[in-house]
């Protein structure tokens, strides 16, 4: 922010938000003979452009004017039966008037702030956790309380009386976490689920990942779980990940006196998700599309993770360790103690190499230096492992 | 809100927000028999479904990948530049890069409300003004300090440097406002131009109906005569109106230093608008089709206007007097005192007729209860002239 008065004045919360320094950096990674790792976009090539072409094509020819016209905040009745019966897949039981189609999961996120948080309200995030997440949050100014994670993802027993008391809600990532690629235990899950029925905390459940499995065995998400235990969970989803993000459309799953208060803040926020949107991505899933596709996205991401770890193992030196993902997008990078990822990413632009740091990632105490995320989606093996050995070259050098 | 103990704290605003009673009334609206002049939908004879149908195939045809992806918070280029260009209709000269593309007005409404009100900050607002933007607004908790209107709308000299000290911005609909359907006077215009520079108030220009004129001549908008008079302008404008609002497309003209801080709370907020929206409307209109398609538009409305004008001045009683809109969607009806809108409404329903009472469109002090509002846009001329009728009887005998 510069210094200059202007005739006007900002919220307190606006006048917290500042540019982030990393993402000032990455402004770099733009240029075409940059290698980036730090990319959170899906591979295009999973886009299925000619079956979502015909999907808006028929939903226009048939049904145009009540596609372009305004619709109900709760979402397109359809839609939001097909979520409820698509939820199944993961151990859910749920009645369709317990969705609330959204503009995105990030929307989601935003009104789930403007739900429980009050300025100073405790919080619980994962350490890391989605940095979009913590940035969302932020607008409403809570306190973060970290629950710590170790190689399994979140720790239940780290969830404690005391750290909880008060909290508005614990906010978990359980598949491929978002930033360190790992997956909550079935084991963990029960714990998490119980403790939280136990502390009465609720628990927002984030699941973009959760279709892109390509190792191990899916697990029931934490929303059937923790229902079983007398939990309130939340469960927010998208369709960015099994069919494309540039349609912004996602879904929170919730008991029903909470989605009667997100159908008012959602009204307030932005009257309703795009009509067109919402029937187009109907028409396009309902006859059970999903199931055909999605196993070539998988294969794709599996093949893509493969390349990395590969090169990891070649490149990377044995004082580095890092996570090995059963889905998703990311691995997670820990490095020996002394190195700076921020100070990394730097060396590493002028090599034409970039990845994500891992300390803006932490909310609260506890934040490690000495981490990094990278994304092997959407760069060719070729450039994985030409990047991914001066990466190496790199710490080694440190 | 029911009275059973909820493991889960709301925030204190989502506590405040209520069920609104005219809202409940208001669902019966749906049943086909009823003759609703309550709502606030576009007439989708209007909508050129054909054409954007066409240019959604073209778009995926070409760019599907692009148009699938996630995009950049500002908004898409083109159409960002389409919009800065096409705003030299109504006066003003902005850049491109002082336009935020956002998921239709209303969120450019919240966003506003995130980046200048802190709970208890004072908001200027037109009496009466939108209820979608005082219930978005709301949010933030704000106190709101109503500025007189007469026939003439807002009264600029209303506004003094005591009702104005310490606000963050004045919100004005200066075309054809919702809910009265009045236009703001050029001379008006510059006088309140020139005041709020004068007392350093932001204007928050909200003009969403602009190119639905279909009577008098087209004014200048504050946003160009405002920058002139050295005040803060942010103006909002919307595809809803001229194209089609199930596609939830909208923007935000503002000085650069307010796009930025804007831009960090979109990408907070929903990390950016649906790209294949963005692409499909560009596609659209960048060969200039509204100038084609806007006349049709304008004669619909105006023809419907022009009904239910007509059944008014047949049916309604002398007591009684209305605006007689220029452009819009709206007209405003004033009762005689002891007439109260909303027991009008519940006579009314039972006679199978609707439309909202005025009382919710004012906001703090000095609500007119014998007030009601009026839309012809998607009622056929017999039903218009049908409920006119009742309603016209059920005033005379109160």
């Amino acid at each position: 922010m510069d210094s200059y008065t202007h005739p006007y004045t900002f919220s307190q919360r606006a006048q917290q938000l500042t540019s982030s320094t990393i993402r000032e950096i990455l402004k770099v990674t733009e240029r075409p003979e940059i290698i980036s790792f730090a990319g959170g976009l899906p591979a295009p090539q999973g886009f299925p452009v000619d079956v979502i072409n015909e999907a808006f094509g028929r939903v226009l020819a048939q049904n145009g004017r009540s596609a372009l016209q305004y619709g109900p905040t709760e979402g397109y009745a359809p839609l939001r039966a097909w979520v409820a019966e698509d939820l199944k897949r993961v151990g859910a039981d749920v009645s369709p008037d317990e969705i609330l189609i959204v503009s995105g999961s990030q929307q989601a996120l935003d009104m789930l702030g403007k739900l429980f948080i009050d300025p100073g309200s405790k919080v619980l995030v994962e350490a890391p956790s989605y940095l979009g997440a913590l940035q969302s949050f932020s607008l409403f100014e809570p306190t973060y309380v970290a629950v710590p994670t170790d190689g399994g993802g979140l720790i239940p027993e780290g969830l404690t009386a005391d750290s909880a008391a008060g909290a508005r809600f614990i906010y978990a990532l359980p598949n491929f976490q978002n930033p360190t690629g790992l997956t909550l235990s079935l084991e963990r899950r029960h714990a998490l689920a119980e403790r939280c029925a136990a502390l009465q905390i609720p628990i927002v459940e984030d699941d973009p990942y959760g279709e892109l499995r390509y190792a191990g065995e899916a697990l029931p998400g934490l929303l059937g779980i923790g229902r079983a235990a007398g939990a309130t969970v939340v469960r927010l989803g998208t369709f960015s990940k099994v069919l494309a993000p540039g349609l912004r459309l996602g879904y929170i799953a919730a008991p029903r006196h909470i989605i009667a208060k997100l159908v008012q803040i959602k009204q307030a926020t932005d009257l309703h998700t795009a009509t067109l949107t919402q029937m187009a991505v109907y028409e396009t899933i309902k006859g059970g599309f999903l199931t055909q596709h999605l196993p070539m996205v998988r294969d794709l991401y599996k093949q893509q993770c493969g390349y990395m770890l590969d090169a990891m193992a070649q490149h990377f030196p044995a004082t580095a360790s890092w996570t090995r993902p059963e889905g998703g997008m990311f691995i997670w990078v820990t490095l020996p103690e002394h190195i700076d990822g921020t100070k990394l990413l730097a060396r590493a632009i002028e090599r034409n190499v970039a990845f994500v740091p891992g300390e803006p990632f932490y909310a609260g105490a506890g934040a490690k230096a000495n981490t990094l995320r990278l994304s092997f989606v959407t760069v060719p093996e070729d450039k994985i492992r030409a990047g991914i050995a001066i990466l190496g070259q790199l710490i080694k050098e440190s």
